[in-house]
C-alpha cells in the first residue's frame, strides 16, 4: 500500500504532500509557482520517490473541470503568464500513472472543511479565500457543487460602503467584491498591507460589511450548513465577529433558523484545517479517485 | 394503476392535479388560497374521487424542506395571516395515505424545467419567478439543491439603478431584489401594475438591470446551466433580451464559456413549460415518492 499524493496548486506556490486514506497528511512541501516546465519539474521531482496509489489536484483557475470535456484538466484562460491552456492534470498523469482527481483549488478547500475540518459533523460547507484574490468553492451532501463550471463567487456584486472612495481594482468589474476587499484592493486603498493594519483602522469595519454582503448572497442562495473564511484575512480574528454582526443586520431575522441567529457564531469561522484546508481536499479528491 | 397528485400551493393560488410518471398532466384545477381549513378542503375534496399512487407538494414558504425534521412539510414563519406553522403535508397525509414528496414551490418549478422543460437536455437549472414576490430554485444533477434549508434568492442585495429613488418595498431589507423588483415594487414605483406599462417604458430598463445583477450573482455562485425566469415578469417578452444585454456587460467577459457568451440567448429564457412549470414538478416530486 503507497500514500495518497495530493496537491494545491496556488498561483503564489504549489503546495505537495502525500497522506493516508483518512486524510491524515504525513509530508508537506512547496515550490513558488513560477513557469510551467520548473513548477512541474519540481512537482514531479518530490513524488517521484513516493510510491502512489492516486492522486488529487486543487489547482487555482480558472479550470475545467468537468471530467466529460475534451480541456478536462487544463489550467484555462488565466491571465497569469504561461499557465493559459495549460494541461496540468495531463502532465501529471503521463508521469503519474494512477487515478487522479482534479478541481478547483477552493473547491478541494470545501471538500476537506467539510469532510475533515470545521464543517465535519455536518452535510457541507461554503467556503472562502481571501487573498491575493477571492474565491470560494461550496460543498453539498459531501458533493463539489459545480455547474457548467467552476464557481467564480469573488466576483459578485456588493455595494459599496458610504465611506469607501476607493475605485476598486478588478480588472474585468472594477468594484466586484475581488476588486474591493482582497487583499491588493486593501493595500491600494490604505497603502499598507492587511497584516500591517491595526485591529481598530476604519479599514476592518469597511471590510466587514463587504464579506457580510458575500455572506448574505451565499445563505439566500446556496443556505450552506457552514461559512468558513480562509486565506490571509482568516488571521484577523477580530473581523470575525464584525462580519457577522454585519450578516445579522443585513438578514434583518428574515432567516428563522438557528444557524444564523443564535448560532451565529459558529456559523462562520476560520478554517478547521487552518493551512492545511485545500491540501486536505486534494488529498480527499485522490481518495475519490481511488474508490471510482 | 392510479394517477400521481401534484399540488402547487401558492399565497395566492392553490393548482391541483393529476398526472402519469412521465410527467405528464391531465387534469388540473385551481382555487383561491383563503384560510387552511377551507382551501385544503378544496384540495382534499379535488382528490377525493382520484385514485392516487402518490402526491406531490411545491409550497409557498417558507417551509420546513427537512425530511428528518418533527416539522418536516409545514409551512413555518409566513407572514401570511392563518398560515403559519401550518403542517400541510400532514394535512394531506391524513386523508392520502400515499407516499408524497414535499418542497419549496420554486423548487418544485425548476425539478419541472429541468426534466421536462427548457433545461431537459441538461444537468440543471436555476428557476427564477417574479410576482407578487421573488423566488428562485436550484437544480444540480437532477437533485433540488436545498442547504441547511431551502434558498430564498429573492432577497439578495443588488445595487440601485441610478434612476430609480423608490425606497423599495421589503419589510426585511427594504431594497434588495424582492424590494425593488417584484410586482408591489413596480407597482408602487410608476403608480401601475407592470403588465400595464409599455415595452418601452423607463420602468423596464430600471427592471432589467436588477434581474440581470440577480443573474449576474447566480451565475458566479452556482453557474446553473440555464437561467428560466417565470412569473407575471416572464410575459414581457421584451425584458429578456434587455436582461442578457445587460448580463453581458457585468460579466465583462470574465467567464469564458459558450453559454454565457455567444449561447447568451438560449442561457435566460422563459420557462419552456409555461404556466405548468410548478405543477409538473410537483408530479414530479411525487414520482420520486413512488420510486423511494
Amino acid at each position: 500500500m503507497g500514500y495518497l499524493g495530493a496537491i494545491e496548486g496556488g498561483g503564489t506556490k504549489f503546495v505537495c504532500g502525500i497522506g493516508t486514506a483518512d486524510g491524515h497528511i504525513v509530508d508537506r512541501v512547496s515550490f513558488p509557482t513560477t513557469v510551467p516546465e520548473e513548477t512541474m519539474a519540481r512537482v514531479c521531482g518530490y513524488f517521484a520517490d513516493k510510491s502512489l496509489d492516486a492522486l488529487g489536484v486543487g489547482s487555482f483557475g480558472p479550470i475545467d473541470p468537468n471530467p466529460d470535456s475534451p480541456t478536462y484538466g487544463f489550467i484555462t484562460s488565466t491571465p497569469k503568464p504561461h499557465w493559459g491552456n495549460f494541461d496540468l492534470l495531463g502532465a501529471l498523469k503521463e508521469r503519474f500513472p494512477v487515478p487522479t482527481g482534479f478541481d478547483l483549488d477552493v473547491n478541494a478547500a470545501a471538500l476537506g472543511e467539510a469532510t475533515l475540518g470545521a464543517a465535519r459533523e455536518l452535510a457541507g460547507c461554503l467556503y472562502i479565500t481571501v487573498g491575493t484574490g477571492i474565491g470560494a468553492g461550496l460543498v453539498s451532501n459531501g458533493r463539489i457543487m459545480n455547474g457548467f463550471t467552476h464557481p467564480e463567487m469573488g466576483h459578485i456584486l456588493v455595494r459599496r460602503h458610504p465611506d469607501d472612495t476607493f475605485a476598486g481594482c478588478c480588472p474585468y468589474h472594477g468594484d466586484c467584491l475581488e476588486g474591493l476587499a482582497a487583499g491588493p484592493a486593501l493595500e491600494r486603498r490604505w497603502g499598507a498591507k492587511a497584516a500591517e493594519l491595526p485591529a481598530d483602522h476604519p479599514a476592518w469595519a469597511i471590510q466587514a460589511y463587504y464579506l457580510a454582503q458575500a455572506c448574505m448572497n451565499f445563505v439566500l442562495i446556496a443556505m450552506p450548513h457552514k461559512i468558513i473564511i480562509g486565506g490571509g484575512v482568516s488571521k484577523q480574528e477580530h473581523l470575525f465577529p464584525a462580519v457577522r454582526q454585519r450578516l445579522s443586520e443585513l438578514l434583518n431575522g428574515y432567516i428563522v433558523h438557528p444557524r444564523v441567529q443564535e448560532q451565529l457564531d459558529s456559523y462562520i469561522v476560520p478554517p478547521g484545517l487552518g493551512d492545511n484546508a485545500g491540501l486536505t481536499g486534494a488529498l480527499l479528491l485522490a481518495q475519490q479517485a481511488l474508490h471510482r
